[in-house]
Order: structure tokens, then C-alpha cells, then sequence
């Protein structure tokens, strides 16, 4: 059933936050969660986003991932029309590394919460949204396991292969 | 229901973080959430804080908040051993302002996500825990609606009071 | 007829920030600028601050100063819903210097122009407000120009006086 | 009347400033606002930066906008010569990433304003000017109306054609 | 007999900070110091970290070098389990600079320490982990003894033949 | 033995620095470990800091750890003429937070290694010196082995005190 | 002679620095060199600071000491003026902790250069400006060395006074 | 004279400095000022350092520019063995941008200036070298005067012949 219609809603700030969101779209297509992706600029079109905010829980969103880089209030103003939780994503703009970003949407002030995941950390905001909805959704948590223990799988063959590569390489003596 | 066990795992790194949950607590006493406080150091108590997060979901959990200062990666650590949503509450350190913690809790590797409030910002952790249990609880969902409309209501009349007792010092005659 | 109505809006995010518009005030006092001062939380109350930038120009504000600390865009959300010119006076906040209001306020994206005076400089963003009244308005002007003589005869008075003190002291024998 | 003579002056602090400044002009250009564009370096040329700022007002300017890079106090020295509204536009620069420009304009002492755009962020130091004008010119403010309507136009059309796109590659399942 | 087993343990909190310890490798290789290499990451593998680090004593191990980019804590975990010294090595990350892979690292909380060099001085933590040797290895203390004999060599050689080059180059009059 | 006479030296730039190595003594008290204290200022007593590191290792000195705050590099300069472990403690300063401290002493150049603890950290930087003897002393290896044992218990009863405490004061309905 | 008239200027951009400067005038004061203190503001006075800097060597100044807190480019404003060296004293301020004094001096354009002593640091300062006039005046240059030898015997002292008490409290059984 | 023998030592903590004093020898060329350039590493050559600093007046330096990156106190060593006026002059590191070696730098201890030009500023630390020299020696007082008038002659001509080409390329019609 999440696989017919959207329950995590995506905003970006500009379009040119779309491949900040690009491990955020995989990790959810992987989970067959699905999404709506907009651009609900708050600076340029505020009554755009604030529609967007106030019509996200009857539109079925149970989570909102709220994308922006430098100055932009994108989640705080979200989360100032809903209460469904929203998940900051900072991404990283060239003047500030991102600092300005990530400033930007951590110190919200008390009353209206936004939770935010790493500068650039599009996957984790994904998953962050699954896990939410996980604590209603036992197929979802059932896939979070199964994806944990892949990553960790996974974690340990890149190890050993890596490792092994280096040992064939004979360059360290040291090297047991 | 929620009132009879805990479904909030509260965390810390040391005592000295309680203040710190203070209005957490108080936001979640005042929703009806049940919830635990629990010090696992990272570092001192590896081993127990390695056992809270792996029994968190068997005791019933469905949000942890994980709190702390320095370059504690106590969030992290309980994020590596559960896949129920972690929230970071870094906590003002004396050293460096609270950077080192939000540091420290913000950038996590893609693939283990947590999702940071801001620095000292205790209340809105609580009130996010909360909009993660109203995804799936109608009653946290009209609580947090309830608390809303209070929160803007008080904030009108705070205005209301200070621009009047302003208003009423006339000490400024430009103010109309 | 400067004095009958309000030209000028400060609008504050929090009533905390009220010490930092006293000096504003003061100086629109003394240039005899009529000026409103509200609270309209971006957060709290995101359609109070909606309805107050749509409706400013119509009041017959010519400039906006908003007020904000911590991760609060409150400035570039006024300057969303209007194009009077918006004036950002970032506070300082106790977790991270005003850094956080500062880069909050100033790299707003391109497209949507807010002008930030210094953290705390709360003269300066009444003296500027009265600069751009200044640009179609001769009384204003004067009296500009009637501080800045009075600021630097100040200055130079207030130089003379603690030199002298100093060489009073005859505590520095090499002070000629 | 506006096209005739220059009304805004641009002064840099460098010819490296001016591709800061390709989009200022742009703004200037489409909304039929006269400038010049000078370069007067507050430190090599400390004298004809204060001729600049003196006779800004007699030659007719209504705003100045001032550009630089690094410790170059140029916005503050201009303003302190002058009584019309200084914009200041801090310029990145390689060693601090920009933040020893966006201290050295904003943290001005009080009674000399300068108000500060974001680094780097040209088009707004030029909207903002036009805001400025706009207080007492309806021209331009009908202009900036409709550069507002046009950029949120664009920015609607801008994210549809996007979000076409990704929908088109048929590469995230999730996305409904 | 340091040829013969591991007793350095490097371990890295992923493969992608292999070149980081590219030249620990070669020192220890240099001073014929036997180590391991092993990627046991805090957040992805948390059980094969712990249990590294629980083992380390027992493998030989007498020093641990933990490397590690982002807010990865692996030093302060892996000092959380063992009481050989942990040294600490921090990795540029894209997002903050290394800013936050130190600051992750450096403010452990008081009773587990770690002693951490510079962000990506890789040969650092190779050169420091042969001294914590040879406090109790005559070996190791003449080898480092030598090292640094050729290194001031080394340095002096470059410096004369550099300078030499800058002088044949008859670019610089005043250089006597 | 280890009672008899010093191993451990520990070097500040200043008196003012004492306060900062009162944890430091007490653990290495506690430890059995004897130790020395000096003043030896790099800048103030170049000649003095530079005859202490020479004869470190004559003076039977096996790690040494080097305490200062601002840009002074005295654990760099004792490590230049040691091949002793130099551990680096740096002290928190009114003007840059410690930062400068911290920067000053952990960036060293490839070649010469410095290990530094955090910010104010003295408790550690005994810990780690400690950590260093034990590699080759079975008495403060097992008395580091009871330490963490005690600072486990320690933390853990601390805790269920203090949790105790706020569930005797039922002011929170929601602790279970 | 050095007493009969100023040779070295202090100028500073507000009283509220004369406390930073007591210890340059103390330093002046004990090596016999005269000087003058004058508030010649940047920003309030600029055409006063300009008259101070072109009329600098006239007066007889060899060198001169620019103080400053915030974005005010006092000691570059006077290099602009002048070819005497020009030693820049940043005075901590309250917003950014001095950061923004620092960088407002140190970044200079290439071409005018001002040299900057530690952020607070008015005794090196003023000892800077002896060494600068110690270059071709030997009196100045004996006191110099002098200084430096009462300095090393008082650190010393200090160190043995302090390290005796701590001696004597016999609350460390470990030193030694 | 001063062409006969270096009265500027130039002293680098590494070759890699080379390209940072590119401009300190141009403008010492320039003016005719003989100067001698080191490699000195304050860290690997401790000894040599050190002889260079306590040979410098002897062999007839009057000023000192002591040049380094990262965590590298080579100006404050040289400073502490030698009254010489000492400019700091720091390079660009990878890892901090330069910050590290500016901080440590430029925060010294009372007592031992060191006065730092900014941060790859090689020809104004060539500049202030020749001013700190030009007290004394009117040669190169009327140098400096001559190449001020250069550098404003240069920088007037630079901006016209920019500001030409821009108008020329008619690209912008509100240009006048």
C-alpha cells in the first residue's frame, strides 16, 4: 500500500537542490516508500510553500523532508504550518561550506521542533524518514533490518577485499 | 495507554545533561507520554549503553532522545545498535560553545542517520518525539495541535502585554 | 506630518528581543520618524507575520526593520511578501555569538534582497532606516546631517575629555 | 527620467571585484535605473574614495553601493563620508572563504550604518537598491512587482520542467 | 621480533581513509614495526569494533592508531573498550574541513582519554605511535633517534639546494 | 619504583597554567606514578624549554606532557629536541576559546609528533600518560584496569542516584 | 631625548579602548619613549583620523599604533595615509570575541601593509614599537635587552615561588 | 649600502614557503634592500633556528620576516631569541585555510611580540620590513613614497581602462 501513493513529501528549496536529494529518492524507491518531490522556494514563492505545508497532512504526507542551502528557512517554515515532523537537510552552499545552511536550520526556536541530519547527507534523511514511519509500519522496520545488515555486510567485504588488495600489493613489509 | 509505560527512551551522557531535559520532560508530562531517563555513557559505560540500545524496541520504545556535550557520539553509538528513530540533543559545552557537540552529533556517515535539534534546545527534542508518535497516535496529533494553537495564543498576548507596557511608559513618542 | 503615523515597522520574533530596538527607537524618537513596533513570530505565528508583510505597504510603512536571534528568517520572510525595503537586525543568542542570526539573515538567495546591519547594532538600523526615508525626504535628511556633526563633536569631546583625565593621572610619565 | 543620469553609484574596491558586479548591473539595467560603476580603493586611493563619498550626493546619487574583498573597510569609509544609504556586497576571498569581508562591512561601529548583502550575492545588492528607490519612485516600484511575479513564475516553471524531467527517466519508482 | 607480529593495530572507521595512512604505514614499515590494518566502523559494524578493541590486548596489540573522518567517534569507542593508548587521527571531510572529525575526536570526556594529531598527518600518528615503543624497545628509540638525524638532514639539503636554485636563477638582485 | 622518582614530566608555558594540570597530578597521584612540575615559557626561556627537553630523557623523564594556552607552541618545541611521547594539553584562553591553543599545538609538521587531549582536558592527558607506561609497567596497567572499573561503578551509581532523585521529587507524572 | 617629545602615536578608533592600551603606555613609559594617545574614530572622525595620518612624520612619530575592536579599519584607514609602520592592536570584542577586530586589521590589500599584534595584546604592542625604534636607536635597544633579561629571571622566579608552594601543600605525594 | 649586505633575514619554516616570499623579494629588490632567505624549520632544525635567531644583529639584520604554515611557531621562537623586530608572515595551509598558522602566530604572549601581516600577504611583508627600515634610512623613505604614487597612479589607470572596456562592450545600457 505505501507503494500507491506519497507519504513523504520532499521539498526543496531550488532545483538545484535535486542532487542533494538524489540517495534520498534511492534509499525510499529501495524501501518502496513512496515520495513527491516539489520546489516550494519559502523566499520566492511563500504562499506556494505555505499551501504546500498546510495541505501535506491531507494530502496523506506522514513525514516531510525539508532540502535548502545558505540562508533559507525552508524547514523551519514548514514546520511552522505542520506539526507532521520535518527533517532538515542542509546542503552545502560555496560561500559558507554549508555552515550557513546548517545554522540556519538547527537553532529553530522552542515550540516548533525540525530535526536535522548531516550537511549533504541525503541517504541519511531518507532513512531517518523510513525509521519514523517504521514505528507504525512493520514492513518498513522489517526492511531496515534487512538494509542494516547488508550495509554491514557490505561494510565488511569492501574491508576485506580493500585490505586484501593492499596485502597483494607487497609495498608494506609491515604489513601482518 | 502511552501514560502507563515508557515510549520515549531518554538518554544522557552524564548527569550534568539533566538540566538539559528539563523542559523535555516537562513537554512530554504534559502530552501524557510515558517515558525513561537513563545515563549511558558512551565511554564510562560502553557496555551499557551498547545493551540499552539493543533491548530499546523489546522494552517497548518507539523514539529514543539521545543527549549530550563534548565530542560524544552517544546519539551515534545507540543510532549503530537500533533502527528506531535517534534525535540528538547536544548539550552547550564550556570549551567550545557547543559546537564540538553539534559537530559531533550532526555529521554521522550515511547510512546510521540521526536527526539534531538545536543546541540546548530541549523542549523542541521532546516535541519532535512527539510528532514522530502522532504519525501513528490521534491523541498525541490533537495534543500537538492543542499545544500549537497555545503556543501562538500566548505568544500573541505576550506581544500584546510588552508593546503596551511599552507603549504605556512613553518614553518613546515616535511609537504610535 | 512624519510624526502622525507609523512609516516605520519593526517587527520582533520574540518580545526578548525588545532590548535590542531600544536604541532603534531612540533614534527614530529623536528624528521625529513615527514608527509601529509588533511581534510576529515567523514560527509561532507564521500567518500573523504573513498578514503583517502583505499589509505594511497599505499602513503606509516605507521601510521594515525585523529583529531576530537564533536560526529565525524572520527578515527574509517579511522581505518574501513585500518589496519595502527590509532591514535585518540579527541579535545575539547565547548558544553560538549571533553567528547563527547573522548567517541566518544574510545570504538570503538571489532574488530576494535583505540588507543586515551588525549583530546588536540596533542604532544603526534605526540611522539606516533613516537614511532611506532620507532619500525623498529633506527633514530627514537634515537631521542626519545635524547628527553626524553632533556625533563627531561628541566624539571629539568625549576624546579630549578622557585624554586629559588620563594626562591628570600622571600616571604615564612618557604621555606627552 | 531615471534612464538619464546615474542615481545609484557602485564603487569597488577593486577591478577583481567587478564580475561581482555582472549581476548588479543586470538588475539596474532591466529596471531602467542609471549608475556608474568606479573604483576606488580605500586603501591605495584614500583620497579620491573620500572625494567619491563627498560629492556622491551633489552629483545626483540616491543609493551607493560599495564592493569588497577581504579587510577593506571600504563600505564603512564610504559611509562615513556620506549620509545617503550604503549598501555593502562583501566579496569571497580565497583565504577566508569571504568571512573576513562579511566581518569587516558588518559589525560597524553605531552611527555610521552600512547594511550588508549576502557574499557575493550581487542581484540583491541591486534589488535592494531599487527597493530603496522604489520608496519614492513608482516606477520602479511597479517594476519590482513584476519582477517578483516573473521570478516566481519562473520558478514554478522552473521546478515542473525539473520534476518532468526526473519523473520522465523513469528512474525512481517511489516518486508518485 | 617486532617483525614478526602486529602490535600496532590501525584501524579506520572506512576504506576510503586508507590513503590517510599511506605514510603511517611506511614509517612503521620503515622502523620495521609489525601492524595490522582493519576497518571496523563505529556506526556500520558497531559489535566488530567493540569486539576489536576488547581483543586488541590480547592480539598483541600496544598501541592502537583510530582514523576516522566526519563525527565518527571510532578513537573515543574504540578508548572506551581497551586501556592501550588510542591515537587519533583525524580525516579532511568535504563538509567542514576536518573541523569536525578534530572536534569529534579531541573532546573526549575526562577518564578516557585519546590523544589526537593533526588532521590527516598520517605519518604523525605512525612517528608517535613508535615513540609510545620505545619507552620500553632500544630498537625503536635508536631507529627514531636516526630518523630524526636524517630528517634534519634531509631538511637542510633541500633548503641548500633550493635556495642555491633561487640564487642561480639571478631573478633577485637583493638576494645576498 | 615508580614511586622513587619522576617519569613523567610535566612542562607548562606559564604558572597560570597550573590550575589546568590539578587533575593531571591527582590521577598520576592516585597512579603511583611519580612526576615533575616546571615552568619552562618557550618564548620567555627559550633556553631554559630547550635544556629541559634535552635532558628529558637523561633525567629518566618517558613521557612527557607539555600544558599551554594561546599561539604557544611549547609542547611543539619540547617535542623538536625530544624523541620523547610529548602529549599536549591545551588551555582554555579569554580571547579565542582555546581554539588557538588547539590549533597551535595539534597541527604540527610532518616529522615531529605531538599528541594532544581536549581543551582543559588535564584529567586525560595523566590518564594517557599513564596509558603509555602501562604498555611496558604490569602495575599501572592493572591499576588503569581498576580505574576504569571504579569510574564504571562510579558513573552508574551516580546515575541511579540522581535519577532517583527527580522520580522522588514527582514533578514529572511522565518518568516511569 | 627620546623623553622631550612623542615619537611613537597611539591612536585609537573610541575610548572605550583605552583600557587595552594601559599596558603599551606602561611599556613606552618604562623604556623612556615618548608618545601621545589620541581617539581619532574611522568611522565618526574620518577626516580628523586622515589629518592625524598625513600629519603623522611631521609631528615627528616614527611609528604608530592603530587600536581598534569590531569592523573598524582604523590602522588600515592610517597605513593608507602614511608610509610609518603601522602596528594594528585588535581589542576583543563582545559579538565575535575579537574575530572580527583580527580580521578586520590582518587582511590588509597587498600594497598597504599594517603588522598585527594579538588580539588584547596591548604590551606587545608597545614593545613592538620599541623594537621597530631599537632598529637605529641603541638606548632603546639596551633597555630592550634588558627587559628581556628581568623578564626570563622574573618568569623563573615566578615558576620556583609556585612550584615551592605547591611543594608545600603536600597534596601531591607524586611530586617530586 | 644597503645593497652591499642583507639587512632583511628572510627565514621560512620549509621550502614549500618559497612561493609565499615571491613578493616579499620582488619589493625588497625593488627597493634595493639586500635580504638573505633560510630554510629554518623550527621543529626539524630546532638548533639551527635558534643560531639563526641569536645571530641575526650580528650579522647585521635589522628586520626579521619569519614565514610559516600550519601549527608552526616559527616566528615566536625567532622572537624569543632576539630583540629584532619579527613579521610574522603566515601561509595558507590545506587543512584549516590558514587560520591554524595566523592563530598561531599571531596570539603571543605578553612579552615576545610578533607583529603578522595577513595571511599570504608576502609583499606587504616585504612593505612593512621596508617602512620598519625607512625610519632611519631616507633612501628608502623616498622609495616608499614613489611607490605608493605607483600604486595609486596604477590603480587609477587599472580602473579606467577597466571601466572603458566595460562601457565599450555596451552590454549595459544603464551604464553612464
Amino acid at each position: 500500500m505505501t507503494k500507491e501513493k506519497p507519504i513523504v513529501g520532499i521539498v526543496c528549496g531550488s532545483v538545484s537542490d535535486f542532487p542533494a536529494i538524489e540517495e534520498t529518492m534511492k534509499v525510499l524507491d529501495m524501501f518502496g516508500i513512496g515520495y513527491s518531490v516539489d520546489v516550494k522556494s519559502a523566499h520566492r514563492l511563500p504562499d506556494d510553500m505555505r499551501r504546500y505545508a498546510l495541505e501535506a497532512e491531507e494530502k496523506g504526507y506522514r513525514v516531510i523532508i525539508a532540502v535548502a542551502g545558505g540562508a533559507v528557512d525552508l524547514s523551519g517554515m514548514i514546520a511552522a504550518y505542520t506539526i507532521l515532523p520535518v527533517i532538515g537537510l542542509p546542503v552545502k552552499t560555496s560561500a559558507l561550506s554549508g555552515l550557513d545552511s546548517l545554522y540556519s536550520m538547527v537553532q529553530m526556536p522552542e515550540g516548533i521542533p525540525v530535526a536535522v541530519v548531516g550537511i549533504g547527507r541525503g541517504k541519511n534523511a531518507g532513512l531517518f524518514a523510513a525509521e519514523v514511519l517504521a514505528v507504525s509500519d512493520r514492513k518498513v522496520r522489517s526492511k531496515l533490518l534487512a538494509y542494516r545488515e547488508e550495509l554491514a555486510a557490505k561494510t565488511r567485504e569492501d574491508a576485506k577485499k580493500n585490505i586484501g588488495k593492499m596485502r597483494a600489493s607487497r609495498k608494506h613489509p609491515g604489513l601482518k
